[in-house]
């Protein structure tokens, strides 16, 4: 059969990450035709399950939701997926500012006062978030001023201690996956409002962003969503060229084939959108920023035991530290599976700096930080695997976009702005849990819209 | 005749800027052969001279050199380019924080103390900047520390008068061409070194960069030097792909040609070269650095008067402002022509706030100003003209690629080291002068040196 060189549809979709397949899903229930283009030789996108050991699936990218990711839980329950909570019976673990290892009690009684700075800080940051409307960040009361400061800037002037200040870095770099000196303060503002407060953001428990798990792996989300639009995605298609008129578009992707539609929804991160050529090409504003939203940087390791044994000593897996080279933990066994697992997080400067030594090098590192924590039974895992996303070509780094000072209030009215008939989507452009799945489905969904409305009326 | 679908040479270039013609240039005196791909219609790259006005070329891109230029001195001797000193005579005109319009002695005899602030600013800027090393800005002592703050939370921290920070902050932007908020210390320090000391980056005369212009405009660089490897030299020929081997490259352009060689050298900005697709992918480092320099936002605006009446009343044509859209000015008539030309300077902030607006709303508020500084005179000029570099194409942005917090220190070894038979130039590659055409001629020559020695050992 010679090699397909043209397809015809009313919506071509680049990227087949949750973001395109929902806008697929969604352009398709209106009567359109979609067609999805996906660099990859998967689909999912920033989801990624790998069975490393029969029946024990680890999630290299995206792994929960939280309870108020509508949108989520709704997918799955659509698409047969059932979920599980996530583990938090026994204490967190501490090492922070020198203070040896302490078990979350030890800990709270003795920085009280740290956590209440916290606090008041979390409290603060809620109060501020307020006002930043989620769909014009640029045009929040004190935008110009939020805009012009680091994340990190506004911390060091909060006056905190030095737990205080080295939690609240922990806790948002665990989000953004750039350190807190690299991000403009209206977007941490932007990223909390979007997910409501900071407590959904920052908290693992009692409606955190991490309470839920799927069963079977993220990764069943994307495969039942594409199997139901099977007829429609393309894989190992990556776009080079978008030519576009007032009501055409033409898509080239290396190998030749051409995707011929009346619209484009371009569902990739914004540095992603970047790299594609556009005839004509876009304004200057559109070019800049994505010329200034880099990827975070995120390596999550996985150490297989035969065991859970941390589990039997009262802890529940997770470690916050700033010794060794992950600063955060989880524990992420499967149900119904005897093994124990860890996850380690590796995320900005530590992804960065000891994501790139050798792997050797990387688990022997991990490993005596768990041993630290947990005891000599952690010395010896019977597995060890991490994924670093930045050296994934059609990915180029996690979780999501990042914001430096000036970006929003400078150029982020481009963002999901459509420009003729290109559309934009994926969960940087979503203006509810922005970065997590649930703002893949969000700007899936929003994107169909602006193109079932424009082609049916 | 059918179109050419495909090029043979010992080494592909990628960009016909004047990194690109002079890495060109050198293989070629070296013996092997190469072929220069431009994406665009015309050579130069940042280098943009149009003649408005028969016989008054105005440059929108790079304009002067500076007596230290010695790279870019030999080259116009070499193509018989002549030269003329930049007009110098009168005073400049200030207008800041509220100062209302001061002539430059009334400035200097008001705001002494501020002054000597700004040049004891200077000083300690050198002597932090000796420190830097040019080929691994990395590895300075202090790095860590220089690369973790901006540029303008270091001037912050300096407790400066108004006056002086308002005039660093102008010096310094209309170098980087983005706020100082937006840049690293440690990237501010490393081209101060690679230009010498701030007197030759700040200073207009006696050994600054702004020294000297071309006769017939600075274009007649690039072209004197495309005439020379002309049958190398192809336009029109955006790359899309580049495949690379341990001993071969097929560089891939939009409309079908292919460039095979044994080695490519990339003289475009690193934002630029990020958009190439590269097969094999390149390393993830790599990849998170070129997401990670984004062009600044530089918009030159030309008034032609029927003569230079501001030099009449003692004017250098030169204004220092933080009031209108423009902070600064200059004198550009050419010798020899009778016009008046003055050019007004958008940099970083102003670029992209006034340079957006429609043209006539940004000619009058620029025409305003410098009413306001040259008196009526200035209200009706013969003929107006701007350029912006953000909607170019093939360049987007202006002056060069700037790093933020972090860059040069978690991701800046990955700037111009070769990647098997892929090597980098462009001025933003140079570690003499970078940012500057001698720049340029310095990372071209290196690159250059790099692919000869590899090739002929």
């Amino acid at each position: 059969m010679p090699k397909q060189t043209q397809v015809d549809a009313d919506v071509v979709i680049v990227g087949a990450g949750l973001s395109g397949m929902i806008a697929a899903r969604a352009v398709l229930a209106a009567g359109l035709t979609p067609v999805v283009l996906e660099a990859d030789e998967r689909v999912g996108g920033r989801i990624l399950t790998e069975d490393v050991i029969p029946g024990l699936p680890v999630e290299l990218g995206a792994q929960w939701i939280g309870d108020t990711h509508e949108r989520m839980f709704l997918l799955a329950a659509e698409l047969g997926v059932e979920t599980y909570p996530q583990f938090e019976d026994g204490e967190t673990s501490y090492d922070l500012v020198g203070s040896g290892v302490l078990r979350e009690s030890e800990f709270h009684a003795r920085f009280g006062d740290e956590l209440a700075e916290l606090e008041r800080v979390l409290r603060r940051l809620d109060e501020l978030a307020s006002e930043v409307p989620v769909d014009a960040p640029w045009s929040a009361p004190q935008a110009t001023e939020w805009d012009s400061i680091t994340a990190g800037a506004w911390y060091d002037a909060q006056g905190l201690s030095p737990v205080a200040r080295t939690l609240v870095e922990i806790c948002t770099v665990g989000i953004l996956a750039v350190p807190t000196a690299e991000v403009s303060f209206l977007h941490l503002l932007f990223t909390i409002q979007t997910c409501g407060v900071t407590s959904e953001l920052f908290a693992e428990s009692e409606g955190g962003a991490q309470t839920t798990r799927f069963v079977g792996g993220t990764a069943e989300i994307p495969r039942r969503l594409a199997a139901l639009i099977a007829d429609h995605i393309m894989l190992r298609v990556p776009v080079q060229l978008i030519e576009h008129s007032a009501d055409s578009v033409s898509v080239h992707c290396r190998g030749g084939l051409v995707a011929r539609g009346r619209r484009v929804i371009v569902a990739i991160s914004p540095t992603l959108t970047g790299r594609i050529m556009y005839d004509p090409p876009l304004p200057g504003a559109r070019d800049q920023l994505t010329q200034r939203l880099p990827n975070g940087s995120a390596m999550k390791a996985f150490f297989v035991y035969d065991e859970p044994f941390w589990r039997t000593d009262g802890f529940n897996g997770q470690l916050i530290s700033d010794v060794g080279p992950a600063r955060m933990s989880n524990d992420t066994c499967i149900p119904g599976d005897d093994h124990g697992v860890i996850l380690m997080f590796l995320e900005g400067e530590q992804a960065r700096t000891f994501g790139r030594l050798p792997e050797d090098e990387r688990r022997a590192a991990l490993t005596a930080e768990l041993v630290r924590h947990y005891g000599g039974k952690a010395a010896h895992p019977e597995f060890y695997v991490d994924g670093e996303w930045s050296d994934r070509q059609w990915t180029r780094g996690c979780y999501n976009a990042n914001h430096g000072p000036h970006v929003w209030t400078a150029y982020g009215s481009a963002l999901s702005a459509p420009i003729g008939v290109i559309h934009w989507a994926s969960t940087d452009t979503a203006t509810y849990w922005s970065a997590y799945m649930e703002g893949a489905v969000d700007a899936g969904e929003r994107a169909a819209r602006e193109v079932v409305a424009a082609l049916l009326g």
